[in-house]
């Protein structure tokens, strides 16, 4: 199996801190501040309300641990396993008012991450009998791309480019500047580095037959049907066999499986990021 | 018509120069550095997809001027807008090596906030009979909460507290430690400023009853169904009329109306920003 | 009693540092570093040389242990606690650099905030045998308003709101361009939501009768006599008596008492935050 | 006349921005949102309602820039000016809702500051007479340290270190631990690099004697009455009258004459920057 | 020929005012502020002592325009073009306060930029007739790594990862871990995204064979010499022929072409970032 | 002995941590995480490659504590100890993954500053039987001001001004605008406070003598030959002894004897901090 990636909290710590920062104001928690005596102790579980996969115990611990060093918080599943509706996902036990504090900016994390990888599930369920993986794009929340693209690996999908600046992706609006796929593809090839991969989208057949003869790494063919799917990846195989084929455009669950039966290397859907709903994850007080 | 709400420069800015750092990283665009050449200029429309309510447009605007003092940036629609298929929301004309390095910064949040500003008009919408209200809550996305809110607004809907410390909110788990919902809502008296408000979440209709002799400012009628929502209103209206009503949980597009009818003033649902999906927004090049 | 408010580590550590560092420079702490043995040690006492309130302790104990984790510090009186001339805060021992390099940015915490903290309690004093509460305004430090704050509720007193966004405080400029303070008042509880109070400046009996009807949370009573006080306060019980008074405007010592004798409900004065001098504490080497 | 300090808006900008988000909150002005139109405009001035000196100007004109570009900010007392109840400070035109929005940061710098400069011209008035000068110390409020040594410039003050970093002073604790006032002069002036000044503390004319012999740059009498003072100076004089003298200790406007007049240099007080109180300056709105 | 990156002010302005700030301190130029007369102004020119090439002009210009904007700025050569003892490289005029002042930061990023530009271009002349290209390596200045890898671009060099997260590079640290070359790489394939390429390095010539059969995107031969990088060469060339052959450890001026003429693609030097000189530049005033 | 200095945490973990987050960039460590089993462990030592002064321990401790706290880390060789090749300087033991990624970070503070205190060791070297010190300049690289003149400190050298705003140095250029070298002194002294020293650049013998009149702290003796130096020294003991003499310009390994032999008591050279090269140290992984 492939491992899963991790976040270093010196990746996690600032952003964790700035969030509860958010939420607590200039004011603090004034709810607990009035209502909850400073001696009281909670125990308490993180539990999820759905199926789903988990994604976000680092930024969850490290929330409860920003507010109090006291509070110990134990992960009973790891990011990338999966949950039932009433699966605990950690237990925490501290300070009442520690505990109360933390609770959002940790559940909003755990929900959102979760969220995307459980949908990243969902589609790689769906073409687990093929070849093809799932992957992620740049439309992600500003600010998150790190933990979001983190929560895709959680759920089984891979990643594409982290930004602007860790590989070449040639888009249509490039191509209109300077006139021609392959000579847009040169320029690009003496432009980079030799660690940096290239990747061009191409709409048509007859774009990709073009691009195929520069020998990118990966193509994107965006926006075509099943069969022209099927087509390109067979011009591929014929014309350039070292090249990947990415398919993307309108991913949806119910018709991604056809798409990749045509035989494409990689999926790629915006939706998993950009709009995936969270898991539906809560805190429970234990009572004895 | 009530003012729509404005967001600042100086709330803006940084948020939206710390995400062109994340897309940009250490290398910048090199797509763009490699392939388009540096006296090249574009003219791009940012065009929605889909039907919705646009927001964000300050953040867009921040983001092509963070590239360049140079690219104009001229709005169609302002924050608030209704969009159809085609609708031109921004017309942008610059060097088109900026114009495409800022593109995905502003169309992320143009895209996640019209997202939250569609949902919140949706769920409006289905309400727009009764006198309730949409609200939303603290389930946001970490750092982005002032930007959701504004965003909430702009769909129509009205803001719940903005984080722990600018009103009161008791939930089950307070009640729980202290043991009585009336001293509790005297506790939170006893500790607030004068300015700041005192919300009492209840599930029952008892609950209901004893918390409303301690006069809270409004009642959280969690999970409750419109039959029980009705009868809440009725006891509210009869023994602390000054109280509003906030109805909470699981809250969809299919059953709002039916809890709006039961009566309550307000009705709030994480759903909006935590889990609407995107507005489909592009950037299309102008070619003359 | 009313609960003390708390600043959890999250809210303070990052100001501690930032001190730290504004007095550190670019080279340290050359006379310590210059004079002292590295492997001496301290034992130090925090004392007061006044009668006052203390505020700040979480501050200085975090100014210590940003400095060195080996520091120990022990507090003798908490936040809010009454100190004598001689009063011991806190014990300090560690390293004697270290304890020496820390001791200014604690001290300089400790003195403002307890210098705020002890003039709220003398404002306090002179008003306790009425209803009348001590409240702060918006006139703060800049970056230090939620420590500020935090220190006037240490010495017994009320916050205000903490800044432009958690209430509505409508002044004679907001009025003087919409012309009419009860539109002005409608207007404001169009676009707030429900959980945020309105407050009105007025300046007149004329305009109080106004600002009634449109039953504001709070009038402000600004600049006006004991005598006025008074028939304000029986204008509001007559007309409106849920809506709270609070007087302003050149509250001193000597004049706070008359002024709560009209029975309003609180007395705001900007002095305790930005006047009110240092509470004067000094950190004494214990030689044994 | 000696130029006075200039702040450059690279050491300005930050911390005004950081003011602002600090007032504007995560909601923003909702009062002037609420209740002023987006297109009214404002003409106001900012007037001083006391005797005293101005200092903070950049801030106050880099707050409302940071609000707006499009609000115009005329001088009309620069830093350093003297002004009287009625002296307009400067005139600022813009926007309403802008100009409103930054009125409180920019009022809360200039009151501040101009507190400060104002007690300092207090002070330097006293000794108007004598060679000495006023000084600064290191109680300063945190993160304000530049700025409000600045105020002390403004008002005709000198500045004692900034830090702990740019000069030597060695106080009665550091002695205590070396043991002998001469060997700790003499380790501090090998430590130091040559740009370096030594200031050392004395308490007694023994402790002076003996400091004397290692030719401190500044010697600190502290808590010295007129008279022993008058003795320090002429033992200065007679053994090394390269040393400059500097009294401290409970310096109060009513004292501060008779310590000058013993002949020291230097006259310090903390009081100048951590209890002064602010110099009322007040906004007003011109109608036309 | 290949274009120049670019260094938009997003990823430049932050870091120049962090350094101005680091220079100005707490009290600014003191020295400019004694002496020049607030009205003066300068007319002066960056000039270079040297033969070399330029890189840092975004920076320099970024540190006069954040003192003031009323500083005009020309540049005569452009980052990446050469320069002889005596060139002018940039025109500045202004207040001469704010040109002094701005003086240091501009020179010292534009001479440690030009440092490794120049040596870069230094490393590429000696390897002109070989189809070898000089890269850097991760051996860089902490916080300075996005202008560094710039200017080794500007030198005519290309670059290596920018960091942990852009590409696989295996080093012997890895493989002892792991146990075996072949499985190494295997398990970074299935760990990476698709547009992500692996390294490895190899010490030796069996090392070497071992690792093509994983066919790497490329291959480090550290510490080879001439002669057996020329076997590595023709091994590469036989067993897979599209893996890029990189050569490292100890290059130097007068080795580099060897090693160059055995037939790699590319040599990775750490000297370039980590320990080439400075470009002396400086900036001389104009006097008419 | 002198003491050496030191670098409080707080002074350096905020650069350790962001020179880490620049490494790790979004994505992490990933041919760590894709090829080292979570649990895998590592011991490592740091040895050093070369002869030399070692400087940066607390920053290379604080790399290794922010990736982990579970690593340990055990110094072999303090700072300003000397070294020689194979020389072990710490030893470090924890989970592979984390020492690994936090190797080249750790690395890179370390023979950065280790370069700086081993070049000014040489140099201080080359004039230990003179009474000269080596001391630093301005010309360091942007944003690590700090850390090099701790590392100039190290090597045995003494430091110049940190910026700007701890000393007076008036070059040519000021000179220039003001006209007379006595009257800048003369305004330098009236503009800065009592414990700042005034040092002044002369460029031959009637502008030294000039200067004298003023009696300055220091005169820079710039780009005078041992010659000339001779006589220049000779003047200031004939004229004003008190003054301390400073040579600058150009100077090498080769010639900075005979200008220390000249008789000045600082030689300043900006070589140490811009163009020192890195003292080579590795990471080696013990095998057992």
């Amino acid at each position: 199996m492939t491992n899963l990636p991790e976040l270093p909290s010196v990746m996690v710590d600032d952003a964790v801190r700035a969030a509860l920062q958010e939420d607590l104001g200039r004011a603090g928690d004034i709810t607990t501040l009035a209502t909850i005596p400073a001696n009281a102790t909670a125990r308490v579980v993180i539990a999820s309300r759905e199926t789903g996969v988990v994604s976000g115990m680092p930024l969850a611990r490290s929330a409860f641990a920003a507010i109090s060093p006291n509070i110990s918080f134990e992960t009973e599943i790891d990011d990338g396993g999966r949950v039932e509706p009433g699966s605990a996902v950690a237990r925490i036990e501290g300070r009442a008012r520690d505990v109360l504090s933390a609770e959002r900016v940790a559940l909003n994390y755990l929900g959102h991450m979760s969220g995307i990888a459980t949908a990243t599930a969902q589609f790689a369920d769906k073409i687990a009998h093929t070849q093809a993986k799932v992957v992620c794009t740049r439309k992600t929340t500003p600010g998150l791309r790190a933990f979001e693209k983190y929560a895709v690996r959680c759920g089984g999908g891979a990643n594409h480019r982290f930004g602007l600046d860790d590989a070449i992706l040639i888009k249509d609006n490039h191509i209109a500047v300077v006139g021609s796929v392959v000579s847009t593809i040169e320029a690009a090839r003496k432009y980079i580095g030799h660690l940096v991969k290239i990747e061009i989208e191409v709409d048509t057949l007859d774009q990709l037959a073009e691009a195929l003869t520069a020998k990118p790494d990966v193509v994107l063919l965006d926006n075509m049907d099943a069969a022209t799917l099927k087509e390109a990846v067979a011009m591929v195989t014929k014309i350039n066999p070292a090249t990947k084929t990415e398919a993307s455009g309108g991913i949806k669950l119910d018709t991604i499986a056809k798409k990749a039966e045509a035989g494409v290397d990689y999926i790629s859907t915006g939706w998993i990021t950009h709009s995936s709903p969270v898991l539906d994850l809560g805190l429970d007080t234990i009572i004895e």
